[in-house]
């Protein structure tokens, strides 16, 4: 069933060579032509953003292990999380890991943690920046890069690794729904302005489990997050390409972040998924950029 | 003794904020000034090898988990490595994975290692894509992005999560020298455009544990690596910021390449250190690229 959805899209994506298959479910090489795409949706992302004077910042893909606990995100989504490991031990346990390699072995015992996880989103490591009393106006950031989680897919818009591309805020209650809002007006017509047939939903992510099921309703309730779908694999279940969250005082509590006035401090930011919004181009103007509608390439390739 | 060496430089790029701690050794965020350099010399090595009509592909920071065992990584490297583990348990499990996170215990052995690894070079996913017959003039590749090594460290330019560009040829065996050895002149010519001060040497990698003390015995007898070392934070320890490499038939015996006339396939790469070589051009030019010499400036941004 799963197979039967995405199939003809991925294989068109394969045999045009725009992605390339490693061999594992949901990891890809990308052509240069795909590539040019992405980094045209990374240049017009900063570019609608302009007017936020944001401060840009590059994170590598990998975070220190504590971000992983501390934002919650081992009790809501275990099951997508990366967490690196590396081997620290002498010549006899090396010898003991190629032994395992060579008989076929889980070699992963043999391994301690590093002190680096795989960074689920691009925003994460702002917030231990933050930690302190900030100015009146908040802060505003850019930040993009690539993600991970662990969700191996035959979907070729649930890759394991992927780019996104955030401008974020943080600072008082209003200014949070403030950006919020603002970045979904600015979201839609960007979208739109690239030929993408979008709707905003209400978000609802997967998170993991029994108590899992309670916050997903909760996340349904308070509409705090949307996501804007759009087709790529199917009509019927469309895919979220970018999104606008407002965190509330989450990112604020654990970081003891506070606004000028002295109270915790709210946040809020807006994702675009580079490699969806990519994939969802392809799709929806055809596999040749060259011959994608005019208007859509001058906003793309001014 | 280390923190000596590495203070004074490392303290410059965060007072001016070039870099960023994420309070885990050799893990930084960059600011857009540095990531402004960065894409430079990204778009430099790019002109640089244009002549060589090389295939440009783009890969995620993580690869296959089977690349670690079949590229000898696992066997040369074991303590640079980066496993890639994930929660693949139930309810119960995920509450025991809680219960070790709250109780500030190793929370890693409740996890199970997903079908990725960090990718140690950018340019290991491009063999298994070359498995078979190679045409005539052999096959070149352009490639670059986010690598992995578990080294913490306060050299700066010791990074874990670092960029390399690198350009690569898989063919005959004289094919691959010529590569090397075009590529040993450009690069020359590159960084010394940049105004670096660079001295080729025989290459040096750290070889692991006793066996590895053979292996790095032979790789500088055979020489077939050779890096473009300059002073970064000392003058008595310069860096190797870029290296050209051949691999003799170590790749084509792996991944089953044959050249053209049926023999196993040699290949080659030269490799930029995208992060290092940014590193050596503010170490080198000053922390402010504005005031950096025009013809330097000329070169990075035409």
């Amino acid at each position: 069933m799963e197979a039967d959805l995405y199939a003809p899209f991925r294989n068109d994506l394969l045999r045009a060579g725009l992605l390339v298959d490693e061999g594992v479910d949901g990891l890809y090489g990308r052509s240069s032509t795909y590539e040019s795409v992405a980094s045209a949706i990374v240049r017009l992302t900063t570019d609608t953003g302009s007017e936020d004077h944001a401060t840009s910042y590059h994170f590598p893909p990998v975070v220190p292990r504590r971000l992983l606990v501390q934002t919650d995100y081992l009790k809501s989504f275990p099951d997508l999380t990366g967490s690196v490991h590396t081997f620290k031990g002498d010549d006899r346990l090396h010898a003991e890991l190629l032994a395992l390699v060579d008989s076929g072995a889980d070699w992963s015992p043999v391994l301690q943690p590093a002190d680096v996880v795989m960074r689920p989103a691009a925003c994460h490591p702002l917030y231990p920046l933050c930690t302190g009393r900030l100015p009146e106006a908040g802060r505003r950031f850019e930040v993009h890069g690539w993600c991970f989680r662990h969700e191996p897919s035959l979907d070729p818009a649930r890759m394991q690794a992927f780019r996104m591309h955030e401008f974020v805020y943080v600072g008082d209650p209003d200014g949070a729904v403030a950006h919020r809002d603002r970045w979904l007006e600015r979201g839609t017509a960007m979208l739109e302005g690239l030929g993408l047939d979008v709707e905003v939903v209400v978000a609802n992510d997967p998170f993991f489990g029994r108590v899992g099921k309670v916050l997903a309703a909760n996340q349904l309730d308070e509409a705090l997050k949307l996501e804007f779908v759009t087709p790529i694999c199917s009509a019927d279940f469309p895919t979220a390409i970018t999104s606008v969250n407002c965190h509330r005082d989450h990112f604020g509590l654990t970081f003891d972040i506070r606004s000028a006035d002295g109270e915790v401090a709210h946040s809020s930011c807006f994702a675009v998924g580079v490699d969806r919004t990519t994939l969802a181009l392809l799709h929806t103007h055809g596999l040749d950029p060259e011959r994608w509608p005019q208007a859509v390439r001058n906003r793309l390739w001014p």
